[in-house]
């Protein structure tokens, strides 16, 4: 299924902005960066489980936000995006 | 339905700022903030029409992104949050 991951991490201190690094890069194992606090992941739900469980180990409850949407397998529709930076489709192979 | 708007706008020019503050004020009207550049809105298939063609017309397409999720009207069991600022349920009535 699709999951959408979104995050708010404050990073007015050294500790957030290594924080907001660390959840980005847990991000980048399990799917890609569709903007800059957005990523896009197709996960069963075990590796859900297990991205929630390492986000959450990773940030500061008292400051920062997570939030996960889960669309379904059948989202090619349900997507619409404007503008730049195109995302490329997660679960299909890259062709050049 | 419930549709996820999120955005990433350049500011790193004063009209670029004057953008950002535009998309969100405009997200305002049909939602509410949950994360820096996320807003869940309760809308139907005209609002959201009417809403992507606003933000369409604010935002420079060379350099910001808009993405929009259809999450349906069975969104309850689809969203969970993690960490500071819990959202409010945007399609309830606030009970203080």
């Amino acid at each position: 299924m699709l999951v959408l991951v979104t995050y708010d991490v404050q990073t007015t201190t050294e500790s957030g902005k290594k924080r907001l690094r660390r959840v980005a890069k847990k991000c980048e194992e399990y799917g890609i960066r569709v903007q800059n606090s957005v990523f896009e992941c197709i996960v069963d739900s075990t590796q859900l489980r297990l991205l929630e469980i390492a986000l959450e180990e990773i940030i500061d409850p008292a400051t920062d936000s997570l939030r996960f949407y889960r669309l379904g397998n059948n989202h090619e529709t349900k997507v619409k995006h404007l503008g730049a930076k195109p995302a490329l489709k997660v679960d299909q192979p890259l062709i050049f």
